[in-house]
């Protein structure tokens, strides 16, 4: 099992770390070639002794919150800290929830055969070592490492200093389930120290023993994790997800699809924060929209036309349109048309989720071809921007970059693939 | 046109590069949503400019080479810069043959409609602005020009300072197909000036402008390029291939296959460079295949008892394993069975492409699932180890990285992928 270790210098950070990135990569061996059984009975092993484990995880829990408390957290990040009986059942499913998906190795990705009587096949293959940094959530421990090894893949995790304890006992739970199924506990790896250094020796790709970098927590940490990494990182450092009302968009779906897009989970990557509404529209759509954002208890800032449509209205500033605000908090803007829907969506977006509303199949076709983001959505909330949603089954983030994942990054994303050719004695002439 | 500019300072050089980035972005939204059949008009109007424009290309190559011949240049490296009529002609036809491939922009990578109704396309786009830095030949300018724009990626070039004046005039000419076209020029950029400083930019992605580096050219490049760049890059440093004879082989096919693997062309990276042989084999196969190769002229470094086959045999030292000669020479090893065949490559494989020779089907599903290379083959020569021999009509390189690209990197592979959702007013719960 992992130990909380003690260290004086940074010298022997290093040599932690080093063994930690060097047993991971011996694990990839391992997890790379184990069969899907052997991955699943791991995965429920692990979710059986987190059960068994309870008052031991629970008992690290309100250590770390007691910490919290102690240094005045309060509200929705003690709330993201804190574990129970349910929450802890709730971890432990999600980890058997995994183990039941398919096996994503192995896969294979495209087939074809040369008039040489070569036969080709790209076939899915893990990445290595994944190295998961997080913040507050401890479920995040079970998740990603589920996830990672599930796709074959080692893991390496640094959990945030404030769930600690809880991670470091979740994570153990897991490496005692896998040593108990005959699968190596090296795959899981959580980083046994709180020095905030080990997350710079993470991002330096520990030696080339991160293939990977997932961050998940906010945007602090994630644009630390994208300026700092030298491996490639699976992230999204903000959802400006917009939803633009065409000319052409039934009022009731516009309606619909506006409130659910931003006030059904205002936290979540996929809300909506500006709402574009085309000019022809104004008369008939905005009032509307805007009257039910507003009556839904939504603060809605917007350009003069749209003041005009209530009084409650506040102007937006051009900070507005660059804001992800996670809030019941929207900004509303009047575009002449398509074209300046998506010259907004790309100076101000970032590259996430957007959504048109229109009964106009070409417009649509547009609006979906132009717009550069992982998701566009026609006729649909940008809430549907999630990995269960998309039926990946979960996911370990969204990813935002255009480098190999992109989207909601489930486990056949936590895959490389490699090509095997099948011969009869070919040489090359 | 580009032009060659001169700068006195570091400030130059950056604000010449910024703005190289700036205009190979802004060609982005240009390139990415041009159709097909103006790519590919584009691209034939560059071929007739390289064509038209014959006279002054060469002019170009002819003072770049007595400029290499006075520095003492000669050799392959002299050959590999020299251009005449008939390869500047095979240069003209490259592009022209780039530009008669598939269009791999909208490509349906998947499909599929979720219980609520929700329709998802996995969509091919294009990854951005692809940086290329090659060598002496001055082919690459063209080849990896059509490659990155015929995926729908504007592209910034930088040549060797050998081969400069030459790929300038060869980037020149496409820049002015490209505009008679009526296609952006700026997809195309070629770096205007030798300052080696403009490589260091280049690998620090130019503030965000540059999505993805190619290197082209040998390890010292390739090397530093791995090293210092802070974008994904796709390539390989080098090619160590395998090919393993089972104890299953049959002896003629071994023999074939070793010949050409090692011998068709010995200075690509799909050469190969040692020489696994069951032991199981030793009596039958290992001085058959040991006496052809020496008979062809190549030099052949083994264990012990690969000696005993031949006097001509000299002992391979531990730098032989890690050796990719590039060269008629081979190292030849005697392996006990599978398992250490497989060992061996873990051990001191690059990662690149290995051939198992066996007719037990086992053996080579076992040797294709295990050995973590990008191309594993069976029955078959490493030299098939190339974007044409894939059926993907022309690569700009092979990556043995795992991340995006692996193997041969073809148009399709130098696209990303975003998801396109169809909705009929769909909220989520």
């Amino acid at each position: 099992m992992n130990d909380v270790m003690s260290h004086n210098d940074n010298g022997s950070l290093i040599q932690l770390m080093d063994t930690l990135g060097a047993k991971a990569r011996a694990a990839t061996a391992v997890v790379a070639n184990a069969s899907n059984d052997l991955k699943s009975s791991a995965l429920r092993s692990a979710a059986r002794i987190i059960r068994n484990h309870a008052d031991v995880i629970l008992k690290a829990n309100a250590l770390d919150i007691s910490d919290a408390e102690a240094r005045g957290t309060k509200g929705a990040f003690l709330d993201r800290l804190k574990l129970d009986a349910p929450r802890l059942e709730a971890i432990a499913k999600a980890v058997e929830d995994v183990a039941a998906l398919h096996d994503p190795i192995g896969r294979i990705l495209a087939e074809w055969t040369q008039p040489n009587g070569l036969r080709f096949q790209r076939v899915a293959t893990p990445l290595g070592v994944i190295g998961v940094i997080f913040e507050s959530r401890p479920n995040v421990t079970a998740d990603a490492a589920a996830l990672c090894v599930k796709s074959g893949n080692a893991t390496i995790l640094r959990a945030g200093s404030e769930s600690f304890r809880t991670s470091m006992e979740i994570a153990n739970a897991m490496r005692e389930g896998f040593k108990q199924a005959g699968l190596t506990e090296d795959a899981i790896q959580l980083v046994p120290t709180k020095d905030r250094d080990a997350v710079g020796l993470m991002l330096s790709g520990l030696k080339g023993m991160i293939d990977v970098i997932v961050p998940r927590g906010g945007k602090g940490l994630v644009g630390r994790v994208q300026n700092e990494a030298r491996v490639p990182v699976f992230a999204h450092l903000e959802g400006i997800c917009h939803v633009y009302i065409h000319a052409k968009a039934d009022l009731a779906m516009a309606e619909r699809i506006v409130l659910n897009a931003k006030l059904r989970r205002t936290g979540v990557c996929g809300a909506a924060e500006t709402l574009l509404v085309d000019h022809a529209v104004v008369d008939t759509h905005l009032k509307p929209l805007v009257i039910s954002l507003l009556d839904k208890g939504c603060t809605v800032r917007g350009d003069a036309i749209v003041q005009e449509s209530d009084p409650r209205v506040t102007i937006a500033t051009e900070d507005d349109w660059r804001t992800e605000y996670l809030d019941t908090i929207i900004s509303v803007k009047v575009v002449a048309g398509l074209d300046e829907a998506i010259d907004h969506i790309s100076t101000y977006g970032s590259h996430h989720t957007e959504s048109i509303v229109t009964d106009d199949q070409a417009a649509a076709d547009k609006f979906m071809k132009r717009v550069d983001s992982a998701i566009v959505l026609h006729n649909a909330s940008t809430q549907f921007a999630d990995g269960g949603e998309f039926g990946f089954g979960a996911e370990i983030g969204i990813a935002t970059g255009r480098m190999h994942a992109r989207g909601p990054v489930g486990i056949d994303q936590l895959c490389s693939f490699k090509y095997r050719v099948f011969g009869s004695g070919q040489i090359r002439p």
